[in-house]
């Protein structure tokens, strides 16, 4: 059966949705497919992706992006749930500076546990010129748009 | 004037949005608000807040989650542009044992650069057999809700 979705021929996600590579999947419905990291940097790290192939969260249309996030939101609580997971962590990695590895957009689901030894990166006490010259530019920048 | 809005007596976020605590605002709509992360990871580290108090990922109303990612999506495309980030990291930490440091849910929205240094939390190599435990407990659980 011929999919209705857009695919690319090279994509690991894609070849998983298609069923030419295994997968451990937890959730599919139309528009949406969730498996399991394979190599999860907690157990129950789960992963939520578009069927239709969209590279990162430039280009992934809205409607697509917010059904995402809304079957990522109900997954969190099933992760929390099934590890007994003290916290949950949702990331999306674009483009390969932010850790992408697979050029398929999607959203990593991660359980943490209290004391976990995960750190996060520490935010810079800044000047608030400093922010206040970024502000400025976000401003013009989202009146262009 | 009486904020139509549900918020919480001792949040900073509700206070900055009444105006009793200054902040660096880039954007504002009916329910949403952003600022500049007063402590940025990277220069122009942005927070997505909705106007309503909801703690975390469990108790924001889906339609309110949805719309914090659209805006989201919005910002990181204007964040990127002004400046010059290589990629964008999207995080919400969820829980004190995610890295959740004011409990008024809020999306980070992270630039990121060519070797910028900051490291991603290491996968494992897994057992398919634990994956597995994993999918069915995953499966039984989405069932009951």
């Amino acid at each position: 059966m011929e999919s209705s979705h857009h695919t690319v021929a090279n994509c690991i996600f894609c070849k998983i949705m298609a069923g030419e590579i295994p997968s451990h999947k937890v959730y599919e419905d139309a528009e949406t497919f969730a498996i399991l990291d394979i190599k999860p940097i907690q157990p129950g790290h789960t992963l939520v992706l578009p069927k239709d192939h969209f590279e990162n969260i430039y280009t992934v249309p809205a409607e697509t992006w917010a059904r995402m996030h809304l079957i990522a939101q109900k997954l969190a609580l099933v992760v929390k749930e099934v590890v007994n997971a003290d916290g949950i962590n949702i990331q999306v990695n674009n483009e390969v500076a932010a850790g992408q590895e697979i050029m398929h957009s999607h959203i990593h689901i991660i359980p943490r546990h209290n004391d976990d030894g995960l750190a996060h990166w520490p935010g810079k006490v800044t000047d608030q010129a400093e922010l206040e010259k970024i502000r400025e530019k976000m401003k013009e920048e989202l009146a262009r748009t």
